[in-house]
């Protein structure tokens, strides 16, 4: 191991005055690609690390927390996910979760950044050997345009963006929530990645004004990923019919196969969020 | 504020590679005690922070999902609590939420560091102030000595002690735990302060095959804590009689004041662990 110390971490937490440091054995790939700096680094505690524009996207260690649930929530609670969509998720871990649903028909990954599926591909084959499945269909564009004209098509559209910075701005409107909505069926479900309850509450809290306007069924969950801003991170389940809980297929969730985070009692789990969050959303009763 | 950028962080964990760095405006204080140095920083993310031997004890913003779960999780489940010890938690955050129980006839607290509740009285009132409860009685005294010679006496024992090293090393022993069976009355929960799921679990998996053999309701619960390593902290949930779901006291949990983070159905999502762990853990099933 090298006795040069390189530490790394989110610049944009750093700014708030927080920010997980790791340390770095070795910077394995460095390149600017059209859309943003990609970064691969291979780290002691956490194996290779994938940073864009100077922030965390994933760590082999702690990935699976988050792509199971961002996953297996929506798609255990739809009744028969046959199309869906990828917003984002240029790694492939998102959709190595969703091909592991037998009833899925087909799946189309649009991701804006054409290098971090190439990066991914090299740097993080057991995320990204998931876009050599046949019913896997790439598309380079922007999220927010790729929907713009797309109505009545998909079961299920998973926002696996990065940030509200960079690339992934356009996906965090009022209008792209609106194209969601349209591009899903009847009967859809909406998962977008959105920022952790703890510190980025009045940014969720904005964004559910609208998706409370826009969605039916609208509700937070979380998953813990220790390399993310606070250790966990949300995301808003938007759905037209079907109820995040009285709606979950246990018997398909049960026969999942090679699950590190997911099983059904902490999909259930992942919707009991702390009592200061209460204002923010519509909460779930379990109990009483 | 300070042009003078002041961080700092976990040293234990930045040994590990791995450590979440806090921006000070200034140091409030900082003095050697006989068993540690106590330091209050005053931070622009998340207040006045107390750290003890360079390690964060705890931090304005999210100290009550610690202190409410480690409380009321046991207090709420018991049917009748009314003696109650607290080893460690000298800032009084654990106390302050204990003596929210009107059922509570007497709180004893042992602090083996008299200095950290000084200091907490002065800098952390709204959580030190609870010393000042008629109910509660302080020793200052090592938690396993205190231990050792009282046998049936407390319905409820909680180990809000910090991590295993330094003053705190003997908290985390076989014979420790079979002190605190000991010191129970026939039908007492013990709940110990256990660290991280995702970061210490070789830990955890050596503490809980003694915590299995010495009690019939041996589980393990968490809460979010996004200034402890990994963003979560769990606790042991050590049990002689009652079980940590079916005998939750809803009525007494519903009518608690002044929580940030507890409710009864966080209560029974905190014991839904991620699929990872189910190999250390006995696992609870809510539904299927």
């Amino acid at each position: 191991m090298s006795k040069l110390e390189l530490w790394f971490g989110d610049q944009y937490e750093k700014e708030k005055g927080r920010y997980l440091q790791i340390k770095g054995d070795n910077v394995l790939k460095k390149v600017i690609s059209s859309f943003q700096e990609i970064c691969v680094v291979e780290t002691p505690a956490f194996g290779k690390v994938l940073i864009n524009d100077g922030i965390i996207m994933l760590t082999e260690a702690d990935e699976a927390g988050y792509h199971e649930m961002i996953a297996h929530v929506p798609l255990c609670v739809h009744p028969l996910p046959l199309d869906i969509l990828v917003i984002g998720g240029g790694d492939g871990g998102t959709v190595r979760e969703i091909i592991k649903h037998s009833s899925v028909n087909r799946v189309d990954v649009c991701e804006i950044d054409k290098m971090v599926i190439e990066i991914c591909r090299e740097y993080f084959p057991k995320l990204a050997n998931s876009f050599n499945h046949k019913k896997v269909h790439t598309f380079f564009e922007d999220g927010a345009k790729f929907l713009e004209n797309r109505i009545n098509q998909y079961d299920i559209i998973i926002v696996d963006s990065s940030d509200p910075i960079g690339p992934g701005t356009t996906l965090f409107t009022e209008q792209f929530y609106h194209f969601l909505f349209r591009a899903l069926k009847e009967d859809g479900i909406a998962v977008t990645q959105l920022e952790s309850l703890f510190w980025h509450t009045d940014f969720i809290k904005s964004t559910f004004r609208f998706i409370k306007k826009i969605f039916p069924i609208p509700y937070y969950y979380y998953t813990m990923v220790p390399t993310y801003p606070s250790g966990m991170i949300g995301f808003s389940f938007c759905s037209k019919k079907y109820h995040p809980l009285d709606h979950l297929v246990s018997e398909r969730a049960n026969q999942l196969p090679d699950l590190k985070y997911y099983h059904t009692d902490i999909h259930r789990a992942a919707f009991m969020l702390p009592a200061f969050s209460k204002d923010i959303f519509k909460s779930i009763k379990q109990g009483n």
